[in-house]
């Protein structure tokens, strides 16, 4: 059958490439980000070559996560908040500066940071800060041109500058402080030990779908990607309720699916509620989903109690709860049962680290897996105020 | 506190009353029916008095119901279709001429039936049909005009007339089927069997939201309001997954609830399966509803599999099962227990009327009876071809 | 052939009536306000004899106007401050409270004025201030029933109140004023002299169009309506550039238009020149349209010069002159000479009534009169300030 | 003042550049055409570049007009359509396959015919026709890399060839065919005279608007554009009643304009009409405009008046004329004159070639020149039928 033509490829303009390539070979502290945008210009091959050839420093975006793995050497994920602080010089490939990533401005970057935009998006180039270079184009295309024009001239960013030497530190300690957390025994669970003890068993090729606040925004940084175009996330605008859909898409129609490929949806218990009745549907098509609800048990955290009293001064309620402060012990398993999947109820490292393997082994059905954690649990210190996290409470209050 | 003036009230024309008047007396075979506009107008107590003082028969459309109570005398429900289709006048008090009332046109009617229209909004007067007489106002005022002009000479419509021979003729015969078939002893149960124990409990004055095809449109015929604005269905557009979250606005806002009422939500297993996470909102808030799902257990009879064969045949699906038909066997009563309500399943009569009788003794706690029924019980046989129940589907499968 | 039926009447509630017939006849100092609604709802007939029996004053709105006749002895048009200022109560037929009658809020009105609201539209009531009395309904209809109601008890409203003598007086003083202006015998012409050697001639049964700033506010105060529906204003919105568009549709389409009837559209030179082509059209079907052009001479007085540079400071244009400063000395006259109709260039009021009279004799051809008037020509001084023109140049401003 | 960025530049694909180049080679009969786009893309320099190097022939569209000369040797605007019709191979610089372009469509194009396009605008790509080869990019620089790329081998199209040969002399004998209906001594004049005399004074570097039907369709064959973005058409949609605002446009804004470069403004009679009041901005700001309205007076071709018969044989008109049929012996020039401007009726070649001359002196003053010509005046016979002309036709109805 005739299928329309594919899409014209365009390229960045020669004289802004040679400016690019001499911006990054200046870069005192070079820093490249790598976007979702990147992952549909299936663009894993050029940008793996130009990482691992000049030996420059990325962090991905939550959907950029898997163009390059996760577990490369030169990730340094683990010290996000540090490479964007410091950065001299950014190469954004098909990343936006939005709320993500708090909109390329001080003080989370340096006041003159340099931007290098790479965007198929001509109206994207520009937004929020004056770029210091915009390659406008195909991004794998422009990437391509970019190592051509690199590798006239023979160079690499210093594997033993001071500035990897920051990095390498920083991510050193902020994963020691990660595994002290999920090593730690105490019940109930907190983020990071359920995180720690999925990220042992997630098979390499799995996608991983995610929406939540913490949970979502943690599990990104516990839970690997290797391969690109496989992690669905709440996306830009942190739609809350998109989890479920999406998992039950990327069983369906994931191009990149084959057979024997495991989704496994992480999801908050508030997230999971506005559309968890897709796991009838789930059962119904047998789909090779996993559920995990991190549930911490209906205490929300975002919203205060006072806020709310306040909000509803003018009507008489007697008792006052806010309508996303969800119920405790909520028994979410028994909603996979209810459909003939398997249910699990989870409260300790072992019973996770076997439910998640019972549920691996059985590729006949579908399991939701709901694991108790403690309520007032919460990510580790961080060094900038989480307004992000407040946003994603508006967003779904709104919703509510 | 200040609060903005009441809607004003107008009347109908004199002249337009007189005519009105004139054509009633002199009906042959008059019908009077009951919509939801009625119920708006707060008209009950008008149209009760016209019913009763000159002896008409009536039949509410599925929100009118209960303006005057279901098992009225001169109700003539259970004769819908003969009394549409002989009727010589009818008198619309806020019912509008759409798909429920068939359009006003032949077959359903007679071509030279005579519609007076009572209706607030001047738009809605001469659709469909050219009326007799147009009545714009106020439905509860114009009723008293209409009360006041028919008052001023003494007059009845005769209740031995051929015509209410006729229509009790009927609603007997009509009644005596639905009996036999609510007296079937034969497991599964179908649709009557079902309706006929829950009404026998269903208190006086409780709300009942209902939403399906079959189920709401048996349903109503058998389940009975005895109250203005105590009944919620899924509307004009025949919109899915609207009733929970009508049963949630009805146990919180209703103005016409007092302390004690309860919510009935009768579902159709198809329909509950739109929002049926609603069901951790109404444990959370302990409110008083009790869910009601006639669950046919998976087998759709609205959509055939060959036509959807037909429409994937482009695919390579290997099983090909249509999105609208559910999982056998499910056990929906879970998704309550799940959220710490009362999760019931059952089977045969004496199982549904001893979950109903307990549901209602526990006033403290939602509950969710799961009902199951044969997979092909349908309605019994109607006169005409159930074009509406097809819309209905239509909706909802676009909606999926 | 057949047509779609009638709109319905409906009549407002008669306890309202009986409300509003006992404020009217409590009122100290009543003025009625008739609008483009009775215009619309041919209430004509009603509304005068309401005028009439009760001796109650009134005062049209723009397209009000000719319901009852301009030159009723009822009529307070030529004491519109006053009458509004003082009114203790005021009925409202089918004219809204907004900008043209100053949101019917002080200083304009008596803080604790009693309006009574007759509309059609239940949106309209109660919209910007809080009516004592609203009657919903058919405006022709409701007149009626105030008729039978205030009927009921013999009653007028004295004609020798302070009141009417109150308004007698300011009339009086206004009207001398205007004739005063008038009759100035200075070149070039004011407006006064314009309109009053103008109305002089017209037909009784003319249509009127106008639109403009001064030339449609001070036309209306002169040129005088004696039939309903022969009016056409810029309307509510002030639009300008609608008043040739309105003149060939009334000739074309009016239903209250006989052969003979003239068309007599009075525009300012601003408002001429958005559709100003137009008279191509009038003299291609040679429709019986005179149109009056009065011209102050392209200096405009609504946007001083200052704020328009201001406005383009950042432009290094050397002749400043705002957009809306017309060209000195335009001859209008020659864009209908141009297409065969007549033309006529007017400074002295013998050359202007001796144009008007050949362009009312001529009736095969379509004229223009071009009528130079001073250019700082005003209106005359006025209680409050005239923010209503303001907002008529701001919506002209918008318009270029 | 810091102002936005520059638009980002993008290049085509490398590899889709070799394709291009390596299929214009092989052309048998290669074509370009060169659309607004490219003058937007300021991409004259390197289209001359191409066409001259290797010496292919070009048509412009009517916004193209100009960024290669119109009286270029291989400009082949006098034998589009033979050109169209038998081109094997076609390069479109920012022209788009719309019903300018008869949508790239036998019989105006071979079936098999090969288009380049080359366009800034993805969604472009592969409208109508499956291209041969898409270049995705700013059109200046994706030229230059087909430049670059042809550079490699030296080549160019054969000037002898059939093709040009064939274009030649079908160029030779349709502008003899031009030549001839110029040269007409008969009164009243046809299109073609009238425009031979307005091109032999144009200034070379004026601003050509224009709109109208034959008007501006035949006015773009004679009337010759030097310099690109020189020329305003009714474009795309055939809006009329954008002239008089795009030549005040130019006037006042056009960045290309210096002091002394006229704008002539070619109307027809009916597209004059649509704005025609805007003389009077033209002579507030005594713009250097010069409008020739070129008035076939009245007598309308495109809409018979049989058509216009039917359309109206619901309503009992006795005079039937369609409202595009114009005014016959219409003055135009008077509304020039009106304000102040200079107006010239002209009826013979002198007439018309004294008046241009005159408007051309006078540079203090803008002109009219209202040009009456034949009224049954039509083009020379097309080999296609004027489908085109209907549709501009239709837009004009539909405006009024």
């Amino acid at each position: 059958m005739e299928r329309c033509m594919s899409p014209p490829i365009s390229m960045a303009e020669t004289s802004a490439v040679c400016t690019a390539a001499s911006v990054i070979r200046n870069a005192k502290q070079p820093l490249l980000i790598i976007g979702k945008g990147a992952a549909y210009a299936h663009a894993e091959e050029s940008i793996k070559k130009l990482v691992e050839q000049y030996k420059l420093p990325f962090l991905p975006t939550p959907m950029g996560k898997g163009v390059v793995p996760d577990n490369h050497p030169y990730c340094v994920g683990a010290a996000r908040s540090r490479a964007l602080q410091f950065a001299d010089v950014i190469v954004l490939f098909g990343a936006r500066l939005n709320w993500i990533l708090h909109f390329g401005l001080p003080p989370r970057y340096q006041p003159d940071v340099k931007f290098i935009q790479v965007d198929i998006c001509a109206e994207e180039l520009g937004n929020n800060v004056k770029p210091a270079v915009t390659l406008l184009g195909n991004i794998h295309a422009v990437t391509k041109q970019l190592l051509e024009e690199l590798d006239k001239t023979p160079w690499q960013y210093p594997p033993e500058s001071k500035w990897w030497k920051t990095l390498r530190e920083k991510m050193k300690s902020n994963e020691a402080a990660s595994k002290e957390l999920a090593s730690k025994k105490s019940l109930p669970m907190n983020y990071y030990t359920v995180f720690y003890h999925v990220q042992e068993q997630l098979p390499r090729d799995c996608f991983v779908v995610s929406e939540g606040a913490n949970t979502m925004d943690i599990g990104r940084t516990v839970l690997q990607n290797y391969l690109p175009r496989h992690r669905l996330d709440a996306g830009t605008f942190g739609t809350m309720g998109v989890g479920l859909g999406f998992a039950i898409a990327a069983a369906v129609v994931a191009k990149d699916r084959s057979p024997g490929q495991w989704i496994i949806c992480v999801e908050g218990d508030s997230a999971f509620g506005f559309s968890g009745m897709e796991v009838e549907t789930i059962c119904r098509y047998n789909l090779p989903i996993i559920l995990l609800v991190v549930n911490n048990n209906g205490i929300y955290q975002g919203f205060d109690t006072d806020t709310w009293k306040e909000m509803l001064k003018f009507q008489d309620a007697t008792a006052v709860v806010p309508p996303m402060c969800l119920l405790p012990n909520s028994h979410y398993e028994q909603v996979m049962t209810a459909f003939g999947g398997k249910g699990y109820f989870v409260q300790t490292p072992e019973e996770l680290q076997k439910s998640l393997r019972q549920s691996l082994a059985d590729t006949n059905k579908p399991s939701l897996i709901n694991i108790m954690i403690e309520p007032q649990a919460t990510r580790k210190a961080q060094p900038f105020p989480a307004w992000i996290r407040r946003s994603v409470v508006a967003t779904k209050h709104a919703a509510c």
